[in-house]
């Protein structure tokens, strides 16, 4: 099998696109030097580039059918993170070898998931490389069904932090070698992004662990007056949001607080962290009980003072982001920064 | 230095965005989930992506300037080959450390194309990898100026075929491990993509080789009827189109036969080849006096009939590209399919 035979067979379909936005008459799709596509509508256009490298971000011992699914979903993550609908993407596969029973699971696996979030595959490249180590490169296409996007940018002093669904069962799943349907399969969560774009102030999701992810806001949304501000997590809340199987495979062996550090470091979850005005509370809890996901009401972005646990900042410590415990069973502690670090 | 460090260092950029298409209040470039951008007018998009793979797409040798040129280069070419303006792209790193002197000058290469075609840099990801090849993917975006892109599946019956520039410099240079700019900086023809989309049947860019890449608009001009055809290609004109250095380096060593064969599977030349209306050759002629770009018609679009030639084909021989002497120094001489293969 080459090249050619491989995106005919596993990658091009015949028949109308799977997102109705394209279906006109200047679709091209898969098979030529390029696609195109218009829309409808002159909407604001989103794009998103994750790569994803075997032994870094999957092991050489997830199956196909997940990988095909994983590589499409940690994308869609961005767009939901952005407010976005999806509407297309392009694949690079960067391959040793052509394998057509793994070809198959694959793409059922991608097709599935462009399926579910009307995600287009619009073209690709496929290439053969000297490593033993596979590698995938998607860019995402999407649009704003309006005016403006969801962005890092926006968060604001009294500002509540929220987090979708569950946390720390990747890393749990990582450090025990469990098995963790969340770390091959992640949903990302596009409805979410969808219905938080007109009145979140900012937004994430979370791939390197939530403690990196949400510096990131408070970094973009006060670039130089980052020492003003700080984020007070709380600790009785961030109970609520562990996994279930993290207390579960941990059962007796670590303390709640122990849990909740693990679960801000925990990178892979591809929920949403975002931040909104106190006055969108109901708004938000109403939307989760839509969307049938749990949205959990983390934290505050409060102004600094020089209270004692400031006086601490050093390399270690940039005073950003603090869990509080609202039953003072301790005192406030620093959130250190690790998370996934890449390089 | 941190995968953030390396972003906001040498990729993000303050100030407007090179296109001016891109200016306006929706812009959001690098360093959130995803970029965001709207087109003043509502142009078909066009979205092509191609990855290389140290080893395999590139020298190990090459310098980190010349790299960083090519990865957007070529996909500006396959912009080109569909007749599109190029708009913005995103770049994705697989790098397997971060180089602050690799990176200055990878960047320095990738932004002198970017400026020069006008194509914005919207985002990207960095990621480590565990094998010792880089690898680069790059997602170019463009837009038609019109209605119509140009594809590979329009190619007619008594069509002209032409290709731009000169060939058989990288094939030689690879053999030779000669020094070739065109290897390491290859020049995509996007303005002669933008001349010729209006009136040009179909259009490919030449990367795998010219016998390689001509039987892809052949095949997807003339799916099912492909054997009621022939390319025949015109030696004499194809002596025309011998580059100089491929000339020198071979002289004496080979015949004219030979050289013209190898210049028919050389990779990497990033020209493009195109079919056209016989009553087009005025207008193309002026294109390329126009744009000081050398343009040869190689041949012809002809009705296959049972000739001598066409009883030989079999497995080896599709019969779809022949090379004929105007001259009569030989005989019609079946061209083979090799080129470049992927796997």
């Amino acid at each position: 099998m080459d090249e050619f035979q491989c995106i005919e067979k596993f990658f091009k379909k015949n028949g109308f696109p799977v997102n109705s936005l394209l279906s006109n008459r200047f679709f091209v799709g898969v098979g030529d030097d390029a696609s195109v596509f218009r829309l409808d509508k002159n909407f604001p256009i989103v794009v998103t580039t994750d790569m994803l490298a075997e032994g870094v971000h999957f092991s050489s011992e997830i199956d196909p059918f997940s990988l095909g699914k994983k590589v499409l979903a940690v994308n869609l993550s961005d767009l939901a993170a952005m407010g976005a609908c999806p509407l297309g993407f392009t694949l690079g596969l960067g391959l040793n070898t052509l394998n057509p029973s793994w070809l198959l699971a694959f793409s059922r696996g991608l097709f599935e998931v462009s399926r579910k979030y009307k995600c287009e595959l619009l073209g690709g490249d496929t290439i053969k490389h000297k490593s033993n180590y596979n590698f995938f490169s998607v860019t995402a296409i999407g649009y704003i069904e309006g005016e403006r996007a969801l962005r890092r940018n926006g968060m604001k002093l009294g500002d509540d932090i929220w987090v979708s669904g569950d946390l720390g069962e990747p890393i749990t799943a990582l450090q025990l070698q469990k098995e963790s349907k969340k770390l091959i399969q992640p949903l990302p969560k596009v409805d979410l992004g969808l219905k938080i774009r007109e009145f979140a102030t900012s937004s994430i999701d979370l791939s390197d662990g939530l403690s990196s992810d949400l510096r990131h806001l408070i970094l973009a949304s006060f670039s130089g007056n980052s020492d003003k501000i700080f984020v007070e997590l709380y600790f009785e809340e961030m109970l609520k949001c562990l996994s279930q199987n993290m207390l579960n495979w941990f059962a007796g062996k670590k303390d709640n607080l122990d849990l909740v550090m693990l679960a801000l470091q925990s990178g892979d979850e591809y929920e949403l962290c975002f931040s909104a005005p106190v006055d969108a509370r109901t708004k938000i809890r109403e939307i989760g009980k839509n969307l049938n996901l749990p949205l959990t009401l983390i934290g505050s972005v409060r102004k600094r003072s020089s209270e004692k646990n400031f006086n601490f900042v050093n390399n270690r410590n940039d005073g950003l982001l603090w869990l509080k415990s609202l039953t003072n069973t301790f005192d406030n502690i620093f959130v250190e920064k690790s998370g996934y670090v890449h390089f």
